[in-house]
This record gives C-alpha cells, sequence and structure tokens, in this order.
C-alpha cells in the first residue's frame, strides 16, 4: 500500500481554511512526512496522523512555508518524550536554524536527531519495501522533490497450480522469490509455471515548489502519482515564471510527458479561493488531473 | 481603553484546542502582539485581530511555545507588502534566529523589522498613551515579563460649573492640561473648581513563563489585571519550582501580594483538559481569578 494525505496544499499563507505545504506518505508500515508548514501540527491532530509512526522527515527547501512548523513538531516530540531516533534529511542549512533555535532555548531533544544533508540527486532511503530518493527541481533557492519508489514485488503463488505441480506450503518463500522448486516427486519445476508476477511497484512523486522544467521528467517517469505545484492559473504563467512556480497547464504537462497516471495539484495562491478552474485547465491537458483536497488520503494506483 | 485578547493560554503543546502563548494588546488606537507561538496567525485570522494594526511586538523568552508563530507572521507581513517598520522587542538572541532564517531563504522583508534587544528591566516604549516596560522573571532561560501601563489621563471638565464661572470651550484644552484659567471677565479660576480628575491609568500586567518569585512584585504593583502562568496545580508544587513554573495558587498569590485587581490564569499543561480546578485553587487565595479563555477579550478596568 501507498499513499499520501495532504495536510496543506496553499502557498505562502494559510488562506481560505487551507494551510501550508505539509504531507504525509503512508506505506503499510510507516508514514513518511514531507514538508512541514507551520500549524503541520495542528492537522495532524485534525486528522489523526499518528506522528510517532514518523522517522522520516522530508523538507524540499527552506522558505518558511515548507518548514517552519518542523522545529515545533520536533519540540513536541521531545515534550512527549520520544525515543526513537528521528531522520531529517534536507539542504545543510535547515541544520543550522535548528542547532541555533536548540542553542538559545538552551534544550536538547529526547531523542537522537539525525541529520542527512542533501546534496545531489540519488537515493536517500532504502528500506525492504521503498526507496526514496530526491531530484533538484527549479526554484528561486535549491529545493528538492522526492520520488517513493515501492522496490519489486515478490512473485504471487498461484496455489492451485502449485498442488497441481506437488509443490507445498513450505517452498512458497523460494517461490515468491522467483526460485524453481523440486516438488513432492523430487522433479524441478520451473518457477513460472506455478507463479505470477508480483503486483506492479507503485510510486509517488512530490515535486515540490518548481518553475516549469522538463529536466525533472527522467526522475519522475511513469509514477503512478505526481504531486506537482499549479501556484498561478494559466493566466498568470509570466509571474509563475518570474516567481519560480509553475501553473495548472505546465502541471498537466510534466503529469502527461513523464507518463504520469495521475496528477494531484497543489500549492495554489491565496488569492485564489475557488479552484475549480485549476482542474479544468490542467484537464485540457492531462484528463486525469484533480485539485488536491485537505485531509485527504490519495491511494497510489 | 486597555483591553488583552488570549489568542494561546497552552503551555508547550496546542491540545484541547488550547494553543501556545500569544495574545493582543488593545489599546484605542492601537494593538501590541504579546508572545507569538506556532498557529498565531491561524488565531488571529479565527479571532478577527486586524494584524496591519500591530507595530511592536513583544516576546517573553525563547522557549518555542512562545516564539515559533513569529518567523511566519513577519514572512506573512512581508508578502502582504507590509510597508510600516516593525518593532521587535526581545532578547538578543532572536535576532539571530531571524537573520539566519532569512538568510537560508535569500529573502528580505518587505518592511523595516526594528529590533530592540531585551537586556534590563525598564522602560521599552514610551507613546503618547501608554508607556510598556520590562521586568525580568525567573525561568530556566532569561525570560522577560511586560507591563502595559496608560499615561495620567487629561482631567475631566465639569461643563456646568465651567459655564458657571464664565470658562467656555476655547479654554477645555488648558483645563484638561490641569492649568487655571482667566474666566470671561478676566478674572483667574482655580482648575480644580470646574475639573475632575482624570480617569483612573489603567496597567496590565503580562507576568511570562516563571517561578514563583516575588521579587516582580514592585514592578506589577496595583495592576488592574495580571496575566500570570499556572502551569500545574497545587499538588504539582514541586515539578512546578522543578521547571521554573507555578502552580494556582502561586499565581493567585502574586496577585494577592501585588495588590492587583483581578487575575487571568494561563499557560496550562497540556495534560489538564478541564480548567475547573484552577480557578479553585487559585480563589481560596484570590478571590477575582479567573481561567483564562482563548478568544476572548478582558476589559482592564
Amino acid at each position: 500500500m501507498l499513499a499520501v494525505t495532504i495536510l496543506g496544499n496553499n502557498s505562502a499563507l494559510s488562506m481560505h481554511d487551507r494551510h501550508q505545504t505539509s504531507q504525509v506518505v503512508t506505506t503499510d508500515d510507516q508514514l513518511f512526512l514531507v514538508d512541514c508548514g507551520e500549524s503541520t501540527q495542528l492537522q495532524m491532530q485534525r486528522y489523526k496522523i499518528k506522528k510517532s509512526k514518523i522517522n522520516h522527515i522530508f523538507i524540499s527547501h527552506l522558505h518558511g512555508d515548507h518548514y517552519f512548523g518542523l522545529p515545533g513538531l520536533l519540540n513536541s516530540y521531545s515534550l512527549t518524550n520520544r525515543i526513537e531516533a528521528l531522520h531529517l534529511h534536507a539542504t545543510p542549512a535547515l541544520k543550522e536554524v535548528i542547532d541555533l533555535q536548540m542553542k538559545v532555548s538552551e534544550s536538547t531533544f529526547s531523542f537522537e536527531l539525525i541529520f542527512h544533508p542533501i546534496v545531489e540527486a540519488g537515493i536517500l532511503l532504502d528500506l525492504p519495501g521503498i526507496t526514496v530518493s530526491c531530484f533538484a527541481v527549479t526554484h528561486r533557492i535549491p529545493c528538492w522533490g522526492f520520488l517513493f519508489k515501492e522496490k519489486e514485488k515478490p512473485r504471487r503463488i498461484n496455489v492451485e497450480k502449485a498442488a497441481l505441480y506437488g509443490v507445498y506450503q513450505d517452498h512458497y518463500k523460494a517461490l515468491k522469490e522467483g526460485k524453481d522448486i523440486l516438488n513432492i516427486e523430487g522433479k524441478m519445476i520451473k518457477n513460472e509455471l506455478i507463479t505470477l508476477d508480483g503486483a506492479e511497484p507503485l510510486s509517488y512523486a512530490f515535486c515540490a515548489d518548481t518553475r516549469y522544467d522538463e529536466s525533472i521528467i527522467p526522475y519522475i517517469m511513469n509514477a503512478n502519482l505526481i504531486y506537482h505545484e499549479a501556484t498561478y492559473l494559466d493566466d498568470q504563467m509570466e509571474k509563475a515564471v518570474h516567481r519560480f512556480h509553475s501553473t495548472s497547464s505546465q502541471a498537466a504537462n510534466i503529469a502527461y510527458k513523464s507518463g504520469a497516471k495521475k496528477l494531484l495539484l497543489g500549492h495554489f495562491s491565496s488569492k485564489y479561493e475557488n479552484l475549480q478552474l485549476f482542474e479544468t485547465e490542467a484537464r485540457s491537458v492531462f484528463p486525469n488531473s484533480e485539485v488536491s483536497k485537505e485531509g485527504v488520503s490519495y491511494i497510489v494506483k
């Protein structure tokens, strides 16, 4: 299972009951936090996110609307006596900020904060079921997108066929790993006769704050779901370029050209109360586009 | 008019729909912000605080629950193109934090941020109608309380008496200033014959985060209203001492011994959902005690 829950999808200011950027990526057994704008903790309470299950936090860049909620979140972990180490992945300067804030408050955390500076594109995290990698996007300051990609999944056993060929449960582990098997009569059975391909590994790409930039496409190719910023509607394309942001149809173009299955739009400028046109504009380029909604968990499929 | 609107009255964590410390002191013509915990901006939206009317911000100390909302608030002022200078009064290290955050975001403010380092007790601000002064409290790190004190108010004219003595409107300004006046017949009229004392200057003391400490009493003597932290109930007095906080009856003792007219309790530990006992305990020492409520504006009288 791979899903993303949107905690904040607004740019810069919190307005229209939309909040600053933050989202939680969920797998079967853990949560990953991506960006942490101010009030992310309140959004976590509101949407019942179990924050103790988060062990890795990824921060795209150091504009305040993407990380001003982080110091408070770290404080809260400490105040509630968190013990597990917490991994923080971000541009190196974030460590300076946190270190200074801890120094002026004469405090220490109850847990080990392990800082992983992001300095180039590549794999940040390699867990049994998933990898998280980063890719540079084009923003006013250094900024990173993140790709969550499931690993190859075990082959699925066709139980009836396996029985037919005289292969039973004690061999299932090896079968799932793709091995050929000696059956009950000592005859070698080809794996593919009694198994099916594993489920397709899913992937989710968070494209952060970025100007339209096709150079990210190789990194996010064929993602099942991408979240791409659309700060402005298309009539503000000049402003978008100037401010290192994107428009709705630019986001849709990235989805289309990268072969995404689905596009979630986000990071809307506060000047837009109604977001319907974002969807309309994006769908004219890439039909499976959707305006992200806070509190909604989008299952990647 | 002097009033205080509570935006946050919880300690450390935001819980039970109570938020981190922040409050707005209001006079006839302006607003002052005292402390700025995370999500203060959202609380301002919720309680319709006109944040453009704030020109002075006072931060008691650099524990995150008292200032983590400040960087975002400053950002918002900038994003909405604030032009007026903004004055920030706090311990010197806050400037380092803000400077670093601005540096890593490669940003500048749209307005001038004038930083006033607090280094000793005394007057921070002297405006036509009010002074704001600070006093040291006893906390784990340097921490300041703030006293808002109206200046002497103009004498009030007894219009009937003035007419009786042949003194008319063109002399009112001088009368209000306490001057004796030549009447219509050229006779000197004693001011006190036709005026009354001005309204009593009001004062409000914000006592910040503090261990029980009678040394603050001289600074807040006879305040009309004091806001004193009561992080714990009395059965946790040992913990309060250890953590440099106060209990409900300790807060009430300060109110009683300083001759306050009224006590507002705040900064409650998140472990208390129901706050009724805080009021009960405080009232046994100082009857005019009240648990502060978020969103409520308390008129100082």
